[in-house]
């Protein structure tokens, strides 16, 4: 039902802390464990429309954590950063350590 | 009556998007503009209690935030890092774009 937009696993990589217990479980239930609604409706003793509302909402508040602070793209404009560093002889052990912090 | 934390400010300038209008708005009254808890109630039409409660909440959020994304955390790490590798001989105009990231 809901496309797999890879973008999402990553904007939940960054920002799940922000998001309830019961969203992080329904969420990951599906983008990451691959089960689907009904399983996860089974597993929660809920039912498969109250899941898919819910991953609905979550996908929505990743989206919208995105948006106001944007650290999935900074993520890559620092990646892009520490590839012109390493290749202006820049130390690689010091770059792996700045690419890690995000 | 609050401590003016200046941490709180760094926080602020990170985590502000995330925060309501309302509450922005009393932030920057006090810590940013300086102005009384009673300057604030009357701009905004309230009372001082209110506007004392409104910016605790604010703090305790932000708080919150910064220990679920450690974002300030990562800033420092991130110019420590950037230090080391200015030494180590990285071009400096680079490294300032990488900075000015997070």
């Amino acid at each position: 039902m809901f496309e797999k937009d890879l973008s999402l696993s990553l904007l939940y990589d960054i920002y799940s802390p922000l998001l309830s217990e019961k969203k992080r479980e329904a969420f990951e239930g599906y983008y990451l464990s691959d089960l689907s609604l009904s399983e996860i409706a089974q597993d929660t003793g809920t039912t498969r429309q109250a899941v898919r509302d819910l991953i609905s909402r979550t996908c929505g508040e990743l989206r919208e954590y995105e948006e106001k602070l944007g650290l999935l793209e900074k993520r890559k404009s620092l990646s892009d950063l520490c590839k012109k560093a390493e290749a202006s002889g820049c130390d690689p052990e010091i770059l792996e350590q700045i690419r890690e912090l995000l």
